[in-house]
């Protein structure tokens, strides 16, 4: 029960930050999106800050979820870090609101320490997942597969920025992506 | 003189954007910083947004500068695109200072549409640019030169991102930037 409010909340931020902005964001409009009481989510998540770091860990679930699924080697890996990338990268509601929330905790951890403890860890964990990969298609060690995995999840931030603000339609996107994938882990022969 | 006047504003802009954000960015800190009157700024800018578009202009301006430049074919055309990527992260408070601007305002291009038009005029300026580069060096045709360009700018902005959040120190950056370029425009051999 208490963990269904935590979780209604969470969803709740994601639409606002995704509709105004984490500068536009206000815990106001959080508990009416929620319906909860301003209490209750000070109760969850203590204070501004807490509720944005929570939000982070909410919007990075899925690819949670996706790494504790077991990494089979040889093509399949590749075929499966090709749809895990891809998969930021869709024409999809709350794919979107994610990747805004993501682009808005990336860009306001410039100036907040606490934020960008966060963001690193979570960014961390997606790297590892994305490597753990690129180790499963290349059989490369450790250091070259992080080193893959660094440019692989910086290129999707990067393209992710250009659609976030129309300068790239959904499928440019996605293309663009894919052949970044080709050029830097092509396919084996 | 006013020309003076104007770039003034737009250099303590983007020192005041740099340490504060857009978010607190405040016309009046801009004056303090300029040494002008807030009405000199409306004067040259009519409002905040104005201010915005312009100081993204001005932190292009580099860009600009090297994009005059006349561009050399073959290796000379690689070894002038390493630098003109590798200049966007350096070790100087300018350009650091810069690239929090371009990052901030392509945060928020994502909720201001006028803003995002700027961006985007922006973007395509400087990846037209790096793809005159690439068609100097590859001499393939304008669409594939073109989606090269749209790759490297865009890992550029998402290690850029990487190094400003403080995720990658200043050699980490340029050595995964420099990384990136060997696998999507390799060397010619």
């Amino acid at each position: 029960m208490a963990n269904d409010t935590r979780q209604r909340i969470l969803e709740a931020c994601s639409i606002c930050i995704a509709r105004d902005g984490v500068r536009g964001m206000r815990i106001q409009d959080v508990c009416t999106q929620a319906g909860v009481s301003t209490g209750l989510v000070y109760y969850h998540f203590a204070d501004r800050d807490g509720l944005l770091a929570a939000a982070l860990e909410y919007v990075n679930v899925d690819s949670v979820a996706r790494r504790e699924e077991p990494v089979a080697g040889g093509v399949g890996s590749r075929g499966l870090l090709l749809e895990l990338l891809l998969g930021e990268i869709q024409d999809d509601e709350s794919v979107r609101a994610k990747s805004i929330v993501w682009n808005e905790i990336r860009a306001i951890a410039v100036f907040e320490p606490p934020l960008a403890r966060h963001l690193s860890t979570s960014t961390a964990a997606w790297q590892s997942h994305v490597a753990e990969l690129v180790t499963g298609h290349t059989g490369a060690g450790t250091e070259a597969c992080r080193e893959t995995a660094l440019l692989l999840t910086a290129l999707v931030e990067g393209i992710s920025g250009r659609w976030l603000s129309g300068q790239l339609d959904t499928a440019a996107a996605r293309a663009a992506l894919k052949r970044g994938l080709d050029a830097i882990l092509p396919e084996r022969r």
